[in-house]
């Protein structure tokens, strides 16, 4: 059985900073993860109530799958776990960032470090 | 009348990179803009095709206001500006990435240079 990783530390989540928090239609919210160290944007990806409490409660990041409908605890099977560091939430609290540690071999299940590998184009 | 910036520099999207743009039910995809100089994520707001076209166009953020239903030309009004530098867009397609640089006061219309400036709480 894996032990969990040292650097798991929760986050308690008061009653007044739950209550800014907007979920949509769906009962989610977009998370937004960076890279504590390089401030690369790693992914989005979404959550519901019960992610969020997870993600919080567990100090790593556990989105909700939508394909898959269910938490998906992130790295669980590629072992690219996101470790929390900081966490926020926008001036609408209809958006999250978290700043994480990204372990493994990237955010991406491409095997890229980050999702945003692809450039739209060049300024020109 | 306002001149045009001198650093709104056009962006051109190929027809292979805009197939691989995914739309929601909505006709909205999420766009985070990042400031590219210090990496600071300041918010993440939606555009439909047009604002996306009309970003790429003028080389500065076009979103698309949900609670107006218009397009938003980021500053138009508050004169805080982000003029894009590199745009991306994630291993699904559905979400985009503007490395910005911010003009005028900061990103938030509450005053604060990134509407992620509430923690969600501490790391124990």
């Amino acid at each position: 059985m894996e032990s969990t990783p040292v650097d798991w530390n929760p986050i308690s989540l008061s009653d007044d900073v739950r209550s800014h928090i907007t979920f949509n239609a769906d009962g989610l919210v977009p998370a937004i993860a960076q890279e504590v160290e390089t401030g690369e944007v790693l992914m989005m990806a979404w959550m519901n109530a019960e992610s969020l409490d997870r993600t919080l409660a567990e100090g790593r990041m556990v989105y909700w799958s939508r394909s898959r409908s269910e938490l998906w605890r992130k790295g669980d099977t590629s072992g690219d776990h996101q470790s929390v560091r900081e966490a926020y939430y926008d001036c609408d609290g209809d958006t999250l960032l978290f700043k994480v540690v990204q372990h493994g071999g990237g955010a991406c299940h491409t095997g890229e470090r980050t999702c945003f590998f692809r450039s739209l184009g060049e300024v020109e």
